[in-house]
């Protein structure tokens, strides 16, 4: 089969302050150098979990929350723990989901809040490390990594860390830090931990581990786990993570970094959670196994969608995933990862620019120190985007197939538009 | 006049990961080598603004939010400006709130949204310096300065910038970074920048430039101007704080820290600081000049009551303000700030660890970059705090001023405990 051969240079400089989360701009019309389709921009490129709205919006006053006007008006909460900023009702809620969830050991550990994961990605790269070290720890994790990792490691120059790439090449000698994301963003994969030295500290990036993306095999039980309320419940515009921490130390330092970085973490977000989480843990409600029961089914539809119609051509190809038992819904179970990491088996040398120029804007391979033939696409957005999303990846592929059966040019292929 | 000289080492250590806003733990009984007091601890020792909780209560369903189940689940909210995670009615709230005090432009002005100011003033550190420099830019406050200024700017030893205290005596050459509080946070004086020279940058912390706190006297209209929910209204919990940007590239860069930083600021806490800043500005609901009113006569009566305790006698003083002619509230106005910046004109070293021993919990001076006869104690707090405090305040006084009459030592004074 002929295959087409698209160079293109990187759109973006190598130090970029643009946002990821910025809409792009719509390109001028009939500007087909740009891009080959006159159909709206479909923004794949983060997570954003509106996918889970539905649920949410059928669930009715339940979680609703009301704050009166002098609510929340201190710093600091009751809590009595470690982290004097927590709320006490979603400490219980925290510990009460994984209960039920049986996805993390939180008995004696200490349950920390950040404004979202990510913060305390931060936090924990503080309380593992120390100042006056010969040089900055390195920070690895196996490739395909999460792409902000890197950029969060490195955007203040510290000396406590410093990123050091992918843990499957890592050779340097010292105290080492390696980010385990299971299941792995983007690509779905459940990883151990890779470089296994003496003098390494592991974070466990917990994201993903919720019955709808994948079967819920054991009780995690890691020195630092972290999760987020954006991706187990699908509400990230409340900014809320948590970190499971077994060490009273680090979890004081950690807790120290949110201190001086924002003095807490909001206390509306955190009492929603704590309702919306609590809620689901309350089997009398029955919200629980219902929001599970629905997120697994809307993300094992939409796996479906996808792999259908990448199987009508070989022009692209997804990873497979092993069934597995699952001890929350008592079944044998495929993960759904919240991510398609979609390969182009052409010779398309960046999927990412190339899907660009359809307004398809994916996540590209290199920025998870990966190759660029792959793209991250978000399988957690609304309905409408989704299947506008699998729509012009079919007419992709038929245009792709036809061109090259009919020995179609590239400047040819230009004018043909894509809706 | 016979004095009493009491010499103590720091209970801390040089570097410490212990909260300054956990309570410390009650001393046990009859323990006088730690206390002299057998009441219960009084924490001032941070500006938790509680003291505005009665005002808030008494305006009932006025600024009540409702947040339904599906509400704010996506990151992105719909301002289409510079700060992509910024709500816009909070952005429209500000900008209004700013016109009806008159305390700042914003007209062609950014606002960005952070987690409180602090992740802003972080954020404008980022803004402010560049990687690749021959050392950190070096950043500045004059003395007294806010005293989590300098652990803030250091805890990540960043490259990018670094800690160099004192404004007044700064005279390294190259390119630095002036923080200028206005008022000032600890002792209320309004101050311009020290420095001066023309490769220096300015942010400038206006968290108490309030009608409550200080005579509005003209429209702020710096590079980079920080407030924040927690002073202005007394909602420390909600964790909200905004930035007025002039430069674009600036608040591109702010933003993109806290990107990096947290994803985002809590959309909840944006929603209601929306609704409750709105309030204040709608002169129809006649919020806001009942708020001001409330909180300036608040804090009048507050300095009234503690000018009269440290008349008493000459073993405290307090600074002196000049009144000013308010623009807001049309009237010539004395400044009565958010803390009290109290200094001992005794022998005593170090203020902070002797009214520790009397279970008074202030910040000492020397965490400010001044002398440690100076104790910052917060004016904000609950009414029952603030009156139990001016009355150990009172009994202190009494005690120190008879043992010294009567030649009492200071282990004599041990035993005489203070309610």
């Amino acid at each position: 089969m002929a295959t087409m051969t698209v160079k293109m240079s990187r759109e973006e400089p190598a130090v970029s302050y643009a946002s990821r989360y910025s809409l792009p701009a719509e390109p001028k019309e009939n500007d087909t150098k740009s891009n080959l389709c006159s159909g709206p921009v479909i923004l794949l490129s983060h997570g954003d979990p509106t996918g889970f709205k539905p649920f949410w919006r059928s669930v009715g006053d339940k979680c609703k929350v009301t704050i009166d006007s002098c609510d929340f008006m201190s710093y600091l909460t009751d809590t009595g723990t470690v982290c004097w900023f927590l709320e006490k009702e979603l400490e219980e809620a925290i510990r009460q989901l994984h209960r039920t969830v049986g996805n993390a050991v939180t008995d004696d550990r200490h349950i920390l809040v950040g404004t979202g994961s990510t913060q305390l990605y931060h936090a924990a790269l503080y309380a593992l490390t120390s100042p006056g070290g010969p040089e900055p720890v390195n920070v690895v994790s196996a490739v395909p990594y999460y792409s902000s990792y890197p950029e969060e490691t490195n955007f203040l120059c510290s000396a406590l860390y410093k990123w050091a790439g992918d843990a499957y090449t890592f050779d340097k000698e010292g105290p080492y830090i390696e980010l385990v994301t299971m299941p792995n963003n983007p690509d779905g994969q459940v990883r151990g931990p890779t470089v296994n030295r003496n003098d390494g500290k592991l974070i466990h990036d917990l994201a993903y581990y919720w019955p709808q993306y994948t079967p819920i095999t054991a009780q995690a039980d890691y020195d630092i786990m972290l999760f987020t309320f954006s991706k187990s419940m699908g509400h990230a515009g409340s900014r809320i993570g948590w970190a499971v921490v077994k060490d009273k130390d680090v979890a004081i330092k950690m807790t120290k970094y949110i201190e001086l970085n924002s003095i807490g973490v909001s206390r509306e977000s955190q009492h929603r959670a704590a309702k919306i989480l609590g809620a689901v843990s309350d089997s009398s409600q029955c919200i629980g196994a219902n929001f599970f029961e629905y997120g697994k089914s809307l993300m094992a539809e939409r796996w479906t969608k996808i792999r259908e119609v990448i199987s009508r051509s070989r022009l692209f190809s997804l990873p497979k995933y092993m069934e597995e038992y699952c001890q929350f819904s008592g079944e044998d179970t495929e993960p759904h990862p919240a991510f398609a990491w979609l390969k182009c088996n052409n010779d398309i040398e960046d999927l990412e620019i190339f899907l660009r120029r359809y307004k398809i804007m994916g996540r590209g391979g290199s920025l998870f120190g990966s190759d660029p033939k792959h793209v991250r696409v978000s399988m957690l957005g609304d309905e409408e985007t989704f299947n506008l999303f699998l729509e012009r990846l079919s007419s992709i592929q038929d245009t792709i197939t036809n061109s090259n059966g009919n020995g179609i040019k590239f400047d040819e292929l230009e004018r043909k538009q894509i809706r």
